[in-house]
């Protein structure tokens, strides 16, 4: 039983897949991926031994991979691709490289790309899609951005249904995030409802790396290779002056990896806050305590901030402006502020903000993302071609994997603080666990590496 | 019964580690590891219900982690740190990174940096071994290489403990590949024939990726990194002249995975050349013709081969030459020769080769490198404090684990040709499954990607 | 008669370099530069005939490069070094250039190291003057910022003057920019008052590259070659929204020779804003028409703002708001205000604005301004060993000069709208001459490309 | 008088151009260059004194821009580009700013590009010219090599006057180094000889700086900064072993500017071997006793050879092996093999080897390169649309020239070893001035640097 992880499909698979490859292991020759080979969603022992004496089978996820038998006669197909939402590197590798394996490996008749995310999907759409072909493809994936554009925000399901049905659409892949994903989900069903012979695979894209059930989402090792040289510049700017302050903001809405990750590779960072943990900014655990700790022992200081972390000062400091609808700003250009407010005439000190979004996610792949969105876009049209629907791919435990939309909605992925990502910070940073007033089992302003 | 994995320690860890970590779950404070955490070795699902069925636990490896009790008295205990065999991206944020998790983490007194690999730890050392401290390290991660040196070769083993003991050396980790692990091995016996009370932990580096029981090996990515650029280089040399090919030499003494990888990354090779699948040069299968092949196409040609591939090639080059010893020579040479020997007065070609080794292995680790790094010393670091011995730290389906000495010199890890990466490789290049005459099936020729 | 470029000399140089040098030409022996050598100030043939016919001398500035008489004794000198101002890159390579030519070239008994600017040469400083050694500078080329730190601000002349006495210090290198060049002018002023033996040598420091009588200034290549960067990031967002705009704020306060440069460099900006030039936001030639016909077009739009540009509109807006003293605001973030103002129901935009100053100012010197730093450092160390003072060294027409301060102050280097660097900008972009209602010769609107 | 950078002209320039530019200085509109305006070729004081006693005008070149009245009718031209030689960052971005000058700027009617060097501009061309239009180029210029290919050697001139008679082109522009000069005054003296109407423009190409009259080259920038990086490898290579050696071979086959500045920028090469300089292997001043002196000091060594330096020595050793015909080696792995002959049983060494030549010069045009290439390709289509023709647009103190190719191929730029850069490398490296056994003067083994 692994309904947990079941993925529909539109109908039996009877066509002989044209890629050449085989069935038996030992002859050298690459094999189709068995229709029923799953892997395990959870490694660790103890919780496995939970299911077996609970004589339940562990859950279990799909094997990505070529089929032998397709659901899409290729030679009458038209493939759709639609990129959704903010830019995240590796777009145009997974464009890329969907096109070529719908193309070279299937020979599907006909590929779509629509423009500027699901608004492209609708007839009122300014722009008109366009054909991808190898030629219109091939050099795209040194460049950043989407090159089929791309925007926020639903449409209408109905009234994409119904232009993808006029236009002949019978396979979609929208690569996008969290709000890509429900909307493909409301597709799915709408879809479904309709009884409409239509797959959509989506290709699941967030930068902060917080979707569930998936080890790693495309475009995150690049985010945090750029992000560490940003901490480095920061690095640069605290260590150059007398009470020196770097403060970087970056991505990381709900969940703080870029953060945590960019620290780790930098190395030289002294405070990371995310929106897993909260913190003070007075009183004897917060932040001006800390920095006055740090101006006493005359060190600079680098501190990363991901956008969702504090969210509650932002709160009190717009409640206090603004009654009814409290506008959220920006938490780094409040940290800065507030620093600015707390130390003048205490300490002459210089921060230096930098917030690299923009630079970050406009970046192309790096050439680590580069081999893993080949390997999602490869996937993600194998599953396709196979009838598969209503699902992305991911990567679970090394593993590429099959994932039903729904088991994507239901959730994010957060750092755990109690975890070994969250540790590895702690020991690099030697910032104290809590930055609190009144932290659990009284931890304030204690940190992982004992004090002197 | 784990004993596949299990891992011998030097006695009971009774002292208190240092580390300010909890144990409880949901308190926000991160955690120690419980002794007797593992992880599934394998995550198929099919291969699981295989060892259920035979009433059998599935094998699994124990997690790296702090530990609450530890073996060593931080206070008196001096470790030791060598780095031995090629150079290798990581090597100085491995060699940083357990510095400061002993100095910082446990307050260990003293840590030496012995020289230039095994012989630094023998009384013969023409180098004394340098005491390695936050300031000597904090800046060396930036750089390619290691400060300690390194050299290639073993050691007498009874000479090295002596010489351990006599410099009251208790805990010592060993950074190096396939030669290292059999010395650390033969240490580890030796310490043990002795009686002696000394640890030895081992961080495995092979630049190759082909360690047996570990996703992925530190330096790996960076190499891939690095390795695509070269690529790239082959790239615009083939694209800028009639006939052109590109030939690029990379390492992989016995596995592909930097070839296939750097060839996934960069994406424009043509034919990737692995240890693992036989070619041949002349026949209907052979190299010659697929090359000639493209001329008559007017396409250019970019070949990867990893040192390891064609070995039978150079063996028959050697035998010729001189009978007794063989003296093996370079395959990208070789290849570069013969192709112009072959189409001397057929074809005007330009062949440009490449052989980027040394770039490579010498450069800084990136970003992402860096962090994985820091994980394996903080871990290798953990375990070793906890009196852990004759193994090594890895990371297996994305957790970090412990693995004993003697299952990493068993065997090492090989391109599965009927595996998701090999079936990447082939759908990126739409290189024929087999360069030789007479493959399985009469599959000669064929590739991935159905012909036209 | 060259007393415009005239430097002055605390003394007869009659101490014998100790550095192995030659005088004959064509003996292969590298050379002294002999004392009297000079460079013209201007290479254009009519302005030198204009010169020739008034029977007036061309202005000329001596060359730099070491002379075999000295004026110091190395062997009791105490030399110092100070950082003052914003970042730019190179700041580390020109103190390393320095100590090492001081300390290996002319065996100098002493060079400390100023900390934080200006402030740090005063009995004040609250961090104490480090000692100067090749094995403390050796690796930090590499690294951005000044390992000295620096500040802002100038410090009492007669204070700095009684300080260096006290401290022995009779070399002072100051690394800097306008500021910087006045304060040190003040410094040898109040020397000379004072009849003190202390000589005083800058070498230039402008991100901006705006220094008269200089080429270039270090840093500024690599400033463009980042700013090209941000850039990149700009187009590859607007190119991925409708209506995109990407905006990129550069340094260049009152000269904008990073904006035009990098635009130059990536070849992909629309629209390149300098203080140098005007620009209109409203009516027929403004900013806003342009934008219009662009979307009008289906165009996205990549614009660089330097920083000084458009201060008369921050101006009329803060005169807007406020009554006395005009808080002047950023350009960049006025611009994106503006524009979403004006196009507040008008038509859907995206802009994505990117400030990448610190980035910029903090990174490491690229290739090329590491050779150029350790040319000036090494010419600033021989200037001064020969006891000239009140001086800078620079580069014109490609070789290095002595400048005095005098001169480096008189006025700030700008780009010329009618010569060959904006005619480059102009050729590249496209963009229209003039972005005001009234060009002279009603050019409004038009632009260097014919338009169809 | 200034005969000796006299340009030819096809003939009258009547037409006007079509490009927007004003003559008056002071109304803020970009101007033409005047048709007269020149620099001076020397900027030598004295120099130009010694002239002016002469009674003589100094010599100068044409100044380079945009002329107001223009030789050739756009609407009726077809222009031509090829490329030549060997490969130089860079060669995209001038094919790319040539065709945009002059398709934008001056609306030409039709650009061919020429495939594969001077073959392509023959009948015999297995490629057709392709038509080169903004679209085709507007994104080659972040890609390395050329898009229309290149090849060595020359052509009958005859035969490509005629094909280009033929075909229409009556505006030429080659790009290319030594013997792609010489080619195109072959072709221009062919032209002239014929009375035929095509004007012959080149942009020179030598990544190796050499080329007279001419301060920079495209692509030298951007070379030596990918050369650094080669330094650094064979840097941490030699550091992290016993007796390390660091070799890396660099291009420079008649001067070591390469070489020479990349040993400048990386700031860490021990001993920097070029062509203008000889140096012995045995006896007192040679290689083997240098590197013995280093190993008896334990220091590891870098060593930066250019690829013309100790030619000698190959005649040697070539001299050795067969009579007749030399065949000249590879001084790199001359080298190499030398010391290690040397060294055998005497001391242990670890000697690496890197050779990244096609490394260098497939790389794309880093920015600084980018810009110098876009003022090149804008001045050369200036220059050809003005009528000139025999000529090479360069740079001469900054300022961008119009030079005949008569100067060009008269002789080749070296480093003087007697001057500033030469020096800067003697107190970067500390290197003796002299590696040979007699040097004049008895200088052996002494370096600038006074040794303690």
């Amino acid at each position: 039983m692994h309904n947990g992880f079941h993925i529909e499909r539109l109908g039996a698979a009877e066509i002989s897949s044209p890629i050449n490859l085989g069935t038996e292991p030992g002859d050298l020759l690459a094999d189709f991926t068995p229709d029923d080979a799953r892997v395990l969603a959870e490694v660790d022992l103890e919780h496995l031994r939970s299911h077996l004496r609970g004589n339940e089978d562990p859950e279990s996820m799909e094997l990505a991979g070529p089929r032998e038998r397709i659901y899409f006669d290729p030679s009458k197909l038209t493939a759709g691709i639609v990129t959704c939402g903010g830019l995240c590197p590796g777009l145009n590798n997974v464009i890329r490289g969907l096109t070529m394996t719908l193309h070279h490996g299937y020979r599907v008749k006909r590929i779509l790309g629509f423009r500027y995310g699901y608004k492209g999907l609708t007839p009122d759409a300014t722009h008109q899609p366009i054909e991808l072909t190898p030629d219109a493809v091939k050099d795209i994936h040194g460049r950043g951005g989407t090159v089929l554009g791309s925007s926020r925000g639903p449409q209408d399901a109905g009234v994409i249904v119904e232009n993808l049905e006029r236009l002949g659409v019978r396979l979609l892949f929208t690569v996008g995030g969290d709000g890509t994903f429900r909307g493909a989900l409301k597709l799915h069903q709408e879809i479904a409802r309709r009884g409409a012979d239509i797959a959509v695979v989506a290709v699941p894209k967030t930068i902060d790396n917080d979707i569930p059930h998936v080890d790693r989402t495309f475009g995150f090792q690049t985010a945090v290779s750029k992000a560490a040289e940003a901490i480095m510049a920061a690095y640069y700017e605290a260590q150059s002056a007398e009470n020196g302050i770097g403060l970087v903001k970056l991505m990381g809405r709900h969940a703080g990896f870029i953060a945590a990750n960019a620290a780790l590779a930098a190395r030289i960072a002294n405070l990371v806050l995310v929106p897993e943990l909260p913190f003070d900014l007075d009183g004897r655990g917060g932040l001006f305590a800390y920095l006055e700790d740090r101006f006493a022992k005359r060190k600079s200081t680098v501190i990363v901030v991901a956008e969702g972390a504090g969210q509650r000062h932002l709160e009190l400091a717009g409640g206090k402006d603004a009654s009814g609808n409290v506008k959220l700003g920006d938490i780094g250009v409040f940290i800065k502020q507030a620093i600015a407010d707390h130390f003048k005439g205490k300490a002459e000190l210089t921060l230096k903000y930098i917030d690299p979004s923009y630079i970050i996610r406009s970046a192309p792949a790096g050439s680590n993302d580069a081999v893993f969105c080949g390997y999602l876009a490869q996937n993600a049209a194998h599953a396709g071609m196979s009838g598969r629907t209503g699902m992305a791919v991911g990567r679970s435990h090394g593993k590429f994997t099959h994932i039903p939309l729904e088991r994507l909605v239901e959730s994010s992925k957060k750092i755990d603080p109690e975890g070994s990502l969250w540790i590895s910070v702690l020991e690099s940073t030697g910032q104290p666990f809590y930055m609190t007033e009144r932290p659990p089992k009284d931890l304030s302003r204690q940190s992982l590496i004992p004090q002197g």
